[in-house]
């Protein structure tokens, strides 16, 4: 079995199988047209471009096919690339499947809805649970098949259920230590915080932005929804407006995307075990490509800073 | 007739009847007890102190009640202060009521909702028109009597529906100069952009903050009544969604309370036509409490300015 | 006759005249010269790139002459290029001037002078209308002629005095709906606010900053402008100070660039009736290049928001 | 025995001895002395006035001094107060100590020292091990009775050490969910990140900051001690460099008093966990003195924030 | 002799001469009226409250009066605080003029303006040294008299001049280390950046600011008053902008109000000797009241720091 | 003898020999590798291209290694670039050494660390002086040969001991001015204040951070060697603290690097005098390159700003 493509270093040269992520058309220098391609298998990506591309290239090699590619590895401004020597679509014969290139999140669907619906099931507040089941319902299939996001973090095939399942984790830990805490709300929270992305979304691949997503965000989108499953189920407590604004502010702040910020204890705690869960992913992957003694490249949503591997952790 | 509160000048002697808008109670250096209170008529207001109040004046002077008080008008750290020399309660003999004390917008509530109505129908897009029809229906006898907002501007009785009509003669005499602007969507997004408050805000008098208008804020309130109307009216064109924007946005930045910038044309100068109407009538009103060659007051949401009046404005 | 250059999509061929509005030279990855061309008509500009560009070329495509390119209309990172296939210059034979490929404000000199002159005669002021008048006469020909800005908004030929007489039909409209505000100081304040830039910019066509524009900046420039105005026609009342700080403030805040905020009401509108024309303008000019349900590219000058224009909008 | 003196309301009666936290003197309005009084017991704090304060007052009522005080609590620009109505020192017969009023951590020092040192004993890194215990071991007195802090989170008699307890507690829980977090800088990092805090104040009564607390902080006092502990112990490692980087950056943020921001994963983490554990007893100690349904006063550590406690919280 | 107002301790009684600078009327809190003095002699000011002011104390006690005061040196809030056993005013036979008690620079009017023409003797540039020198002198009387500010630095008679001088020899100094630097353009931008505040500031007492003051403020008002004079002197060289630049850009950036920052070598290195000779006018005077080993109060114009006196600083 | 690189203009042909600081590899549109080679001389440096590179090339052409190249001086959007038509590594009989085309320090190291002993001789206070001889003498060869910093000023070999040799003349003629400045805090703060980054940095040649640097700065690192040095000394007065201070704080504030703004008064001017003499370093070296009448090109560390040069600065 061939070795994940982010795993192969400058000099090395490759010959698998790969999946084309995107496709940009550009003219090059000698006026001739070229194509740039990301190209993908589960462990994440690689720039590659084809020269002198011919408009049959151009039909050919499209979005979410899959190439068998020859070439090296070379350094392109400080990020590896490779270089095509030769490169075919693959067709039927060929011994591969897209689903074979898409990361997946690293726990199944059916574990995870399963641990889901039993933190519903440990719910005491009646209010809480059923709006919370109701929306889970609504939308489980695109909540167990989207990304948590474009890029940044949990940006892969059921990111956003697994990201929800470690809040939880997470969620019952902080819990466990600070027994104040309402569990329900937190669980709610963590459960719908990120839940209008099904609709701000695209979907699970070549993930983009839809019209209702740019001109509302999943906040406000999310909000929307549990107002009228409320009005649905014929709920009326107090619990609809404290959900609603655990939502709401779970960005922290104003100018991060929250128009109130948290006012509410649980509300405060969501925020954090968001950002923890996030940022101990975006850690760990990024840590994952080097070698103690190194730093990582900056990570744009750590204020682009670089992290450092200690020598001593082997 | 007397004339208002805020045209006497320090040095004045006041014998006329106001409303007790606020109470608060001190202990003063003494050790004894004080009543600071907040009285106005329609002009505006002036804070007075009770010193050496006793248990019975706390029951008696209480906040929305009438009371005749003979003082002096002085000046304590740069504000007028009246100086009590004599107070007593109104009684059913004295020709006065609420009402006449509280300061109204300058136009009447059927003169409003025929304005705002003749805009509605003027309205060509149907999705567009029923929303907003369903939603001033909704709340119009709130929408008619509460005030724009608690402090700042158009804070008094019918301050909202007062704002909307503004609004709408300005965004008609911008329509008319840039015939680009799509005039449905100009005239929904002013009567609505504030609609929220009806719910966000407590009543029209002494008015404060609901807990719903703490933890979610008018805007999202009004994005959330827009959805339910859609919903109700089984609206699904992306008129819901371009409305919901509107509103969303026309606080113009995430700092100020707007999840999502304003992204289309309309919404963009929404946020100008409030904006514009809101500093005319705070600068109005400050203006006019200063003789040309003067300063005003510093106006807190003007960015704490004070604005000169020219000696040749006479 | 041909369409506009920014009409063409990719895929197009075209065979038409165009101006060369700059030209950059450039060594290609190939070690040969290449030449970067922007090329633009009345509708705007596109870039080409002219490869292994000779010596002799580079004396012939210089700025402000017209060629006649015949090519293919490309995407090159989500902008629209021209690839050449076959260019030359245009000599006396062919049928056009370089006056066909400028943009120009869409109203006519005359009738531009004629309203800001009849807005001049409705002052009532005499100080305020003589420093007006002569300052407009000092700068006329400048004023008629430059462009509002170098990039952003009303970038053309007569932008500058196209800005002012839509801003002027603004001030009207505002001073219908709220009549407090003094007309003289309004239309004076829109008159002259930005005619420092006849002095801050270098002229109608391809213009930059002069050391004087670098330095000072077209607010101070026209503050001292109206100082000497003022001492040469022997005018010393306090107009004089106030339309200084109309022009010093119209910017806003300290960080736009004016010294001190607007601290006089008919500033707060100038700056206000300023941005809403300026912002029309960008908005109906990037809007009109995309297609329902599409949005604009960026927008630096409106904190680079992408526009959003609605399905319901054909 | 007598409830606390944060559980007494306006209106009602006190009788019970207090300790003297602060004492300031003040001129009334009529020319006469007084004395404000912080008074405090372990549930908290009270202002009190003491009018018509004598020379003797002064010497009798100092800080540290226990008395004995009859009055009434009342309610001051929205704070309670109590108005003395009698006051006099406590005595050596009276049934009081001062170890009777101060709020202290609700744990044991033995248990807690015997919980760190445990961790301490978990570490696998030598070099980790060592300076930690070094460290600990050279201040382990005061670590034991200083406040975490003079205000805010943990003011109180080793406030410092039980800080430092819950956020062992929470740092193992998470590494339990994340695996890839080295456990011996997490703990050493949660053990040292305020230790400088025994250097930075004065003590754990009446804190202030020492001189070199004010002019250099704990921040770099500590940093400083790490790099002379490792001296002394003969350690070269990197991980002295890493343990002075995990106490410098873990305040986050340049803005907040780390020159260097978290750029170690576990330094991330630690940086989240003190914040965790701060907000979460800022939170709780807010929210016990509110009824569901009340908000809380407005938390200046928490971006002034005031919390909502929900009506179904009972 | 008596030693000034601001070396008196608390506890200390005085009995002296002291000029009135300000008055204020408040209301106590038993419906008295009192006077809040402010009492300055040439070392500094003292606030001392007159409780129980009849009207005729309100007409005999105003602001630029003598009045004899016997008293006690009072804390109140951490400032020194005089309370009035006895005051009356001045009359002619008492051995005291106004003179006496204000505070001058540290250097005769005479000898300033002797040590400034040198200065403007050593120019070399033509151009730079006429405007220099017309405009010190059309504006000398003032100049020598005002105050460089009305409070922060140098906010004492003659305060600007004596700016002026050590911000020239300061830049001698600067000069002989950097030989690169115009020392023309340098000794002018020093004579006139703050010479704008002759008409920006009421006079040198009680000192205020004016309309225009408020309205363009002292950058605005030089930068017109350069182009008048070059205008007048027939100067039309670059020197003129340059100028006009050096006394805009001193502020040094946009939000600190020049609307341009510093873009020519000797306009930032004059903003930093403008800087650097407040500061340290600003931490002398604040360093003298406190004794080693204490911190100064908070200096607002410092970034509201307190400054330490080091101990072995005898 | 040859100019200096970077007095070549754009068309020049040069045939001289230059140093190779960095080498970056990088594959052209046509699929070939290149390399781009920052070459430099004592004046400064240049980029150019070497086309279709081979592995022989790879291999000889290395940073730090003399080449004789020659070619045409071009423009590349915006900067000069040498284009090679011919390149061969220097060898043993080119008369050339690496030192011929380092950019040193304009005063020889023996008279530097002359200038510098006698300001320390000077120094009155034994605490003071010894710790500064002490830290001096433990790092003088780092310290004579380091530059100041990797980029913006004094970027040079020798150019820390330069720098400081120039702020100790700044501080003394500051100091004669205004005689309350502590000498001896001045002097040593001086010499200390960047002593730090011979630990931060990697060397004189090539510089880059080291990890100490990454995770400390070079700030924190002299805090802690001040701290090692008073131990090793026996010091233990409040010359210690204020030195660690001076050294902490001389950034200015928190965001600029410094977790404690100055809090003494030689420590404010420390980082004036710091602030001055690296911009005056980054003018002079700017203006250099560019001709009256012209501006600089943008200077990153003075706020992107670029610099007028007057055309009456012969």
């Amino acid at each position: 079995m061939t070795k994940g493509i982010i795993h192969y270093e400058v000099g090395e040269q490759v010959d698998i199988y790969l999946l084309i992520k995107t496709v940009t058309k550009g003219i090059a220098s000698n006026g001739k047209p070229f194509l740039t391609l990301i190209l993908q298998d589960k462990t994440g990506e690689i720039e590659a471009k084809l020269w002198d591309a011919s408009p049959e290239d151009e039909v050919v090699y499209v979005p979410e096919s899959i190439v068998k590619v020859f070439g090296d590895i070379n350094n392109y401004r400080g990020r590896t690339q490779l270089k095509i020597r030769n490169i075919r679509p693959a067709n039927s014969s060929d011994p591969v499947r897209i689903a074979d290139f898409l990361e997946v999140a690293p726990m199944k669907q059916e574990d995870m809805i399963d641990k889901i619906t039993k933190y519903i099931f440990e719910m005491k507040n009646p209010n809480i649970q059923r709006i919370t089941r109701h929306l889970l319902k609504k939308y489980q299939n695109e909540f167990l098949e989207y990304p948590a996001a474009t890029k940044n973090h949990h940006e892969y095939i059921s990111g956003l259920a697994y990201h929800v399942v470690s809040m939880l984790d997470l969620a019952k830990a902080i819990a466990n230590l600070y027994p104040s805490l309402d569990r329900d709300l937190l669980y709610a929270g963590v459960i719908l915080h990120d839940l209008g992305k099904v609709i701000e979304l695209s979907g699970p691949i070549s993930t983009t932005y839809t019209v209702a997503g740019n001109l509302l965000g999943h906040i406000s989108i999310m909000v929307n929804e549990i107002g009228k499953a409320a009005e649905h189920l014929g709920i009326t407590g107090e619990e609809v407006v404290i959900l609603q604004h655990m939502v709401l502010s779970h960005h922290g702040k104003a100018e991060w995307g929250s128009p109130k910020p948290p006012m509410v204890k649980e509300a405060e705690i969501l925020h954090y075990i968001d950002n923890l869960d996030a940022k101990m992913n975006m850690l760990d992957r990024a840590l994952e490509k080097v070698k103690p003694g190194e730093f990582t490249e900056k990570i744009f949503a750590l204020d682009n800073r670089s992290f450092y591997k200690p020598t001593f952790h082997q």
